[in-house]
């Protein structure tokens, strides 16, 4: 008979405010199952299998493994090393499976997005070629809510909460001063090809003079001179406009409306700074006196207003890796399936990974109202079940309690490997 | 027998997230008393009562004067319209004591920081001058916390959680990402000349080596070398450096780090953009990749996650205003008196309005480390308390449920007026 086969775990890419409790939902399905062995965590991720540095889960207390469900960021480490395709570099895959053998690991969950899902179902292939098949599951992850065959991305509720709650805290601000002092507020999300993030601020609007006036897609290309005229539209009708704007905003004319700078590991570029420059073209067309507000890591990581639909999906995508793993399923992603919207009900499938990698979902037309400046009602259906429900973490002193894992290594048993990057 | 005199009530300056439970304070206590007529609460504020716009607030359900402690933002409008000074411009003082004679008020609630505790003070003086004295009381609100006498300023502790939570939640996605990706991160607050909100951040760090790694104060100049340096130190150290910066540092040779840019009514340079200069400076002296959050309005709006020991306290400091009216106090503000630490404790006392106005707290030097990057024990000790406790608002569909004004005004009975500004 065969020794059980051990989990290799790990978190790839941006975090989010609930990842942890993913991985929460893997290590307490597994540990339920007396056919599998440990879940062993990468340390950052995938580098943890190249690098053999493998967190054993079962050091740490159940109590702490529980707290994962609402601790924030990337317990074990996330990294954005991307491997290179097999052509390019086989001895990096040819590491993984050393080190997947040498632990007797069986199981590969990554926890991430379509770059990530790309990598699960190349070391699937990979393995099974090589004579040493391991089962490789992909668990959806990403505030960016773009992989395509799931109804959305655990990680994308609580930013999608986050910035709803936001606006609408920030817009009551903007109005109570609007009289005398700023007439103009700019919130940045992230999002570069994706408006998801952005279209969530539109929730917190009931009524056509609501804020926020103004919402911009990466999806809808910007004319600053439309821009400004409905800006001005907004101050004369309503006393002041809010505007939340996603980071891969571009121009019509072409360019990303923040300078793009560096690159990051997967050649996307680093974007940051829409916000202010956008304030800077009302100012000087239109003079009026502005803010603007960056959220950045803070609303990936602000667990402490997390949509408590989104914990719950985020736990379950964790779980029922583990219970397709046990099926036999194989080079699959689970996914969040919604089987209905009123009222919500959403129940976890599967689909498989090539139809998965490298597949971006965008918004669709039909979610943006036809100016190009809002969410339609068909939107707003989809977003408002995500946001559902506040799962507030612990607090001790005024703070939330939030976990402290050991991250004890397992013994290495290979020499030392330099990986391409990283 | 006189008639019973009416309140005249207004918020001045920038909105917190708790202003309006200082309000509520005021009516709730104003609505228990024989002695006092109506609640009129100005429309934008001082601009309220110089145009004759003021709100009846007896017009509003008590389930919606209710809520009015839960709500952010300032719910009959706030302005930054500041007073001449009597020399300068007697016309507007005048016209105040018009319109309270022609609706009968007989108190003056003003609701700020210190520039309107000057403006209370003045009023009561012209009043008394000129045979009408209005009962003129200062109700402190400032997320800045820089009002000298009372122990803390309403508003500050929950932008202190806010910050407090933000940094930590950041650090912690940081911390995952680190090994492969963003090493620094810079978070800007508000803070002009004090550097209370900023150190408020320190209070997520439990040792050594926890973020934030730097804080930024107003009170300590900027030498980059320096800075840069322990950047990098902690990058060697901890894998990792987390920096709160205030919106108001400034280089040891002399300037703002964020360009100036517009002033304010007041005369403030209006500031923003700390934050990106930081990171310039870093990535080119370090190369490091960093990433940047300006939390702006949404730090002081942040009513979803109030400190509930700020909440208690800003409703203390309105009912407290209405008490020391009907005791016959005038030209006085309302104080928080600290009466123990551990366990804290806390009541509410005054202090006569000209010892108040124009002066500024700053953080005590004994406040920050002496390296001048953290916050001491003391500070710590000091803060700690003002975090205690979540206060959430109710949620409805995913939402904070804010109460909606129908802020219905007084029949004017004045011809109109035109002031200097606004």
């Amino acid at each position: 008979m065969h020794a059980k086969k051990n989990i290799f775990y790990a978190q790839s890419g941006g975090v989010t405010a609930v990842i942890n409790a993913s991985a929460c939902g893997v290590i307490e399905a597994a540990n339920r199952s007396a056919q599998l062995g440990q879940v062993y965590a990468g340390k950052n991720g995938i580098l943890g299998a190249l690098q053999e540095e493998l967190i054993d889960t079962s050091k740490e207390s159940s109590a702490t493994i529980s707290a994962l469900k609402y601790t924030p960021g990337g317990a074990f480490g996330s990294c954005r090393y991307k491997l290179p395709s097999i052509d390019d570099n086989i001895r990096e895959y040819q590491r993984i499976l050393d080190v997947f053998k040498a632990h007797e690991i069986g199981y590969f969950f990554y926890n991430g997005g379509g770059d990530s899902q790309d990598t699960a179902h190349k070391v699937a292939s990979f393995s099974r070629q090589q004579g040493y098949p391991v089962t490789c599951i992909g668990i959806p992850k990403t505030i960016d809510n773009d992989l395509p065959y799931t109804d959305t991305c655990p990680g994308f509720g609580s930013v999608a909460k986050y910035v709803a709650v936001s606006t609408m805290e920030a817009s009551l601000d903007v109005a109570s001063m609007a009289a005398s002092s700023t007439k103009v507020f700019v919130l940045e999300v992230m999002g570069r090809h994706a408006g998801w993030i952005a279209a969530a601020s539109g929730l917190a609007r009931s009524k056509q003079s609501d804020p926020p006036h103004l919402i911009l897609f990466p999806e809808i290309p910007l004319d600053p001179a439309e821009f400004c005229q409905r800006v001005e539209n907004s101050v004369k009708r309503n006393g002041y406009c809010v505007i939340v704007a996603s980071e891969g905003v571009q121009y019509r004319a072409g360019g990303f409306v923040a300078e793009a700078s560096v690159k990051d590991a997967f050649g996307h570029s680093q974007l940051g700074g829409v916000a202010p420059m956008l304030v800077d073209i009302i100012s000087k067309t239109l003079g009026y006196k502005c803010h603007w507000a960056v959220s950045d890591y803070l609303q990936r990581a602000a667990r402490h207003i997390a949509s408590e639909t989104d914990v719950a999906q985020a736990y379950a995508v964790g779980q029922a890796a583990v219970e397709l793993a046990l099926e036999g399923k194989n080079e699959v992603m689970v996914t969040i399936k919604r089987e209905s919207t009123e009222p919500y009900s959403w129940t976890t499938d599967s689909v498989p990974l090539n139809k998965v990698a490298n597949v971006e979902k965008k918004m669709p037309r039909s979610f943006i109202t036809r100016d190009g400046w809002g969410i339609t009602k068909a939107c707003r259906t989809y977003l408002l079940p995500l946001i559902q429900g506040e799962d507030y973490p612990a607090y001790n002193n005024g703070l939330p309690q939030y976990a402290a894992l050991t991250n004890q290594l397992v013994t290495k048993k290979l020499a030392a490997f330099q990986p391409a990057e990283g």
